[in-house]
Formats: structure tokens, C-alpha cells, sequence
């Protein structure tokens, strides 16, 4: 079975495309229309068995969080997201696979509304690659850099639980009770791209990035492209489910909610004159935030808890690879 | 080093970006305006090394031959190119290695006037995966699916040389001309893409396609796409190389220039009523095409030399690891 009949029975036939769509898979390119009143946003991310997911990770798992990782950076830039390349990397052509893949891909583009225009399909160690696309009316774009002393510090959902649930798998670590576990091994495979959110936040965000290597890492990317700024963060403030905090002692809590990547929550700030009408919008979206610290003009990031200063030994997050 | 240095050290400073990259490398996603006459094209490739280019290529040929590939796909479109992403996926960090390969492709993209706008990389087995976007005034692409009976069919450039040039490498043939060896190894690494005569054949091809997989496969798809028409090709009219032609017999080079892949070139149509306006145009350009052949209403492809049909055995190229 060569490639174009692999793309033929699993990646064609799927939902009506989106109406930009001028001209879809099937060509040497697909054509797209971007209305006038908006800028393309384009990201992309690789991911691949053995150093961003273990081999024994299930097809379905993988489709899903190829494109939740995505999807995750169009939000974190406050874009729509609408159109998808795909890039696969497989070792043999197993039908099995495939078919939960692509069912798999074909339900999760359906629900954030984004079509598959085009890809790639080689034989080779198992690697997929997404190129996703979004738009943004123009001049309304989340960045890292627009961060000011002085802004609140802002994340959504809870976090370090996909590092938990990688420990998991990994048995560093053990959960007996089993809806706990499933819950945060679910979070590891299936991250929550925060389209909806990201979309709220363009009504007045300084800056936005979403949590892939770690709150530390991260946070430090938009200090650093914010002009060299400092931050506080209040540890007691740091949101953690239920599953997470019931494992962990509270350091250990906190070391891993502050390095674990894989969270692909956002992190954001707000300044204080936006602080209560976004707050505002953000609950009237229903949307799952916590305020979690403050930047400020001294370099470095501060931890705190009950008012004292706390020194924690977290560092970045390797991937599943080095872990 | 991680991901945030590499991408500091080699693939940032190149040149001044294009007009209509409003943020490029260093955020999570990038951030493009398309003009509002035009539409965006959209293609990606996959290099693997080991399956699409053996593992001793040099950094510098592989950098070369993944844009020149996506580039192929938007010159088969008719596009002009403007933008690229990058995904690397690398065993090591090997600064040597780094160094050749962004050096290569950062004089690429000058040449082509594309700016790098984003990319992601990674630790993992070799690859490099280019997706490469361009533009188009609305309703000018060049598609598959518009040959008619009758009109005429030509190529770009010759045909065959780098499957030749594959063969050389693989020690399944022998030129002991230097220049010639040179020459045809060249053609596999080096592949010219035709962005020029692309823009050109705006004016009046009815179909297009980038001869990657051979020319018979890649023509059965034009035929295919435009309604299960047939093609008859003068074999004695196919263009080859003098390295091509002096070291094959008359059998041998007819049928590698039929089925080998890897070539690049643009096979195309036209139909009687814009023939001489569009050879006209293409000469004027300093194109180098040929006439190979014709659109016929009878489904299959029909070869023929000195007026007689002939029966030759070529199939489909497969990639570098299964020749």
C-alpha cells in the first residue's frame, strides 16, 4: 500500500472543510483564503515515539495530543485555529493503527473546527508532525514580550499533573487509587488545548505563552522578552487537582507543579487597570484561571508562601527520553 | 544546549525578513499578513535520512534538497514562495553538522527570497521536514485536474538524472567521467526547483505536477485527476542529459527516465490555442523545456518511437531504502 492510498483511505472523506478552504488534499499544495481583516498564525510541533511519548502510547493518544500541542500555541497567541498539515512517520503500514490514528484525528478537528489540507506520509520511525494555522484579526495577537511590572500573573486549569502522570508510567511514582491515576495519565496524553480562553484573552492580555516546558521555563520566556522583568509567585496560590495533591507531599507539590511540562495550560498576565474586566469576561466564559503571582521590576522569580520566601530545587523538564 | 540555544545560534540573524512576516522565530507561533488579491499556498515535505537520502549525504545537500522540494510543489502550483517552517529532528547536537546545515539553508532561502519563520526541534533519528508556504493572485493556481484531449504535454529540465545519480551512489552503476558523476549526483542532491517557469505557466498551462515520483506516476496523475484521460509520449523527444545519454544503452535510459523519481522537474499542459502564446512566453524567459507528448481521450499512457508503439518496463520509483 503506498502513500497516496494510505491518504486516499484514512485522511480523505472526513468533515466538510472549512469554507477558506479554496483547494484541500489531493494536489502538489493546498490553497487557502485568509480574509483580509486578519493575519495567518502559524506553528509547529513534532512529536516522537520514545522522546515525547512512549512507544507503548496508543494511536488514538497520540493524534489527539499531536494536535491538542498545536492547538495549545495558537491559543497561547489568542488565534483561531482552522487548518492542519499532517506529517507522519511510520515504521510499517499497520492498518490497525491507522485507522484508530486517523478516527482519532478526524473527531478532534471536527471539535475545535479545523481541516486537514495537506501532509506528508513516510516510511520511518514513528514521528507525526502537525503544522497547524489559525487566524487572528490583526493587531489583537498574545505575545511573551508585552509583560509589565507591576501585571498579575495568571494561569489556567491546574498543574503538573501530566508530569505526575508521566512518573506514572514511568513507575516513579505509584497512585493506587484508579480513577486518580487514569485521570492523570489522561492529562499526560490529553492536554487541554486552550482555544477558548486564548480567544478571551485578546480583550487585554499583556502577554501570553502556553505551558509546554515547565511554569518556571515558561514564565521565564516571557520575563526575558519582556524586557528582563522579575516575577513572584505565590506557591499557596498554585492550582492543583485533586488527584495531585492527595500523591504529594506539599514540596514535592510544588517543585513539580512549578517544572512539569506538558501541562499546555496558559500562562498570561493582566495589568491592573484590565485585572477586573477580564477577570469579568473570563467567568462569564466560564473559563478554569487563578491568579498565581505578580511581575515585577527585580530580575529573578520569587517563591513565596504565607507571605515568606521559599527557595525550591525545580528545573526544567526533559522530555520522556532523558526522564 | 537545548532546543531555545540551537534555534539562537543557527537559525536566527538571517536575513531581513519578508515585508508580510509581522513576527517571526521566538514566540508561539508566527505571524503573517497575506495581501487580500492573493491566496496562500500550503505544502510539506519529510526528509528521512536513510529512506529519502542516504545517512553520509552531507548537512549542507539535505538543507539544499528540503526546501528545494517544498519549493517544487509551490512552483507546481504556480506560487511564488515567501515563508518557511523548520523541523528538525536530530540524534545529537553536532555543532559541525548544525553549522553546514544552517549555513546552507539560510543561503537558500536568500536565494529564493523566503524568511524562516518558525519551526520545532527535537532529539530523535534524522529527518528534516520543510513546510513551505507561498502565494498566488486568487484563481491563477495551476492544478492537476485541468488537462483536456489534445492539449500538449511538456517537461522541465531532463529527465532521469537523478535516479541515474541515485544508482552512482548506491554502486549500481559506474561513470568513470568525473564530471559527468558529478553532474548526476548533483541532480539527486541538488534539485533544481522551477519557481521561474512555474510563474510563467500561470499564463495558460491547464494542468500541472512536480515530477517526484517518476514521470509516468506523476503524469498518471494528472490523467487521473482530470478525468481518466490517457497521454501518448515520443519517446525519442524526451529530454536527457549527455551524462544521461552516454552512459545508458537507448532501452535503459528510456525507461530510468520514465520511472525515476527525484528529479523535480515540472511536467505540464497546454492547450492548441495557447501553445505558441506560452512557448513564446517561456522562451522569452530562458526556460529549458521540452514537447514530450499529447493528451489523448483513451485512458492508459501509450509510448512510441519513430511513429511505432513501444513496449517498455518501467514502474514506479520507490524511495532510496528500497532501491
Amino acid at each position: 500500500m503506498g502513500e497516496f492510498d494510505i491518504i486516499q483511505q484514512y485522511f480523505t472523506g472526513w468533515d466538510e472543510p472549512r469554507s477558506e478552504v479554496i483547494l484541500g488534499i489531493g494536489d502538489d499544495a493546498a490553497i487557502l483564503e485568509i480574509p483580509s481583516t486578519h493575519h495567518l498564525v502559524v506553528t509547529t510541533d513534532m512529536l516522537i515515539a520514545g522522546v515525547h511519548f512512549p512507544h507503548e502510547t496508543s494511536p488514538a493518544d497520540i493524534a489527539y495530543k499531536a494536535l491538542a500541542v498545536n492547538l495549545s500555541d495558537l491559543a497561547a497567541m489568542g488565534a483561531r485555529p482552522g487548518w492542519i498539515t499532517l506529517i507522519l512517520s511510520l515504521p510499517e503500514v499497520n492498518h490497525k493503527w491507522l485507522q484508530e490514528f486517523s478516527n482519532a484525528l478526524c473527531e478532534c478537528t471536527k471539535f475545535y473546527h479545523v481541516t486537514l489540507i495537506g501532509g506528508d506520509t513516510n516510511k520511518g520511525p514513528l514521528s507525526v508532525t502537525i503544522q497547524a494555522m489559525g487566524q487572528i484579526p490583526k493587531d489583537k495577537s498574545l505575545r511573551r514580550n508585552g509583560a509589565k511590572a507591576g501585571d498579575w500573573l495568571y494561569c489556567t486549569g491546574t498543574l503538573g499533573d501530566a508530569a505526575l502522570g508521566l512518573a506514572l508510567i514511568q513507575n516513579k511514582r505509584t497512585v493506587t487509587n484508579k480513577q486518580y491515576k487514569n485521570y492523570l495519565i489522561g492529562r499526560l496524553n490529553r492536554p487541554t488545548p486552550r482555544v477558548g480562553i486564548g480567544l478571551s484573552l485578546r480583550q487585554g492580555a499583556s502577554s501570553a505563552i502556553d505551558i509546554s516546558d515547565g511554569l518556571m521555563q515558561d514564565l521565564q520566556h516571557i520575563l526575558t522578552a519582556s524586557g528582563n522583568l522579575g516575577a513572584t509567585i505565590n506557591l499557596d496560590s498554585l492550582p492543583l487537582s485533586e488527584a495531585f495533591k492527595t500523591t504529594l507531599d506539599e514540596i514535592s507539590a510544588w517543585e513539580m507543579a512549578l517544572s512539569g511540562g506538558d501541562d499546555f495550560e496558559l500562562l498570561f498576565t493582566i495589568s491592573p487597570e484590565n485585572k477586573s474586566l477580564l477577570e469579568t469576561s473570563l467567568e462569564n466564559s466560564g473559563s478554569d484561571y487563578t491568579c498565581i503571582g505578580r511581575i515585577t521590576g527585580n530580575k529573578g522569580i520569587q517563591l513565596q508562601s504565607g507571605g515568606n520566601n521559599i527557595s525550591l530545587n525545580w528545573n526544567g523538564y526533559d522530555h520522556f527520553e532523558s526522564q
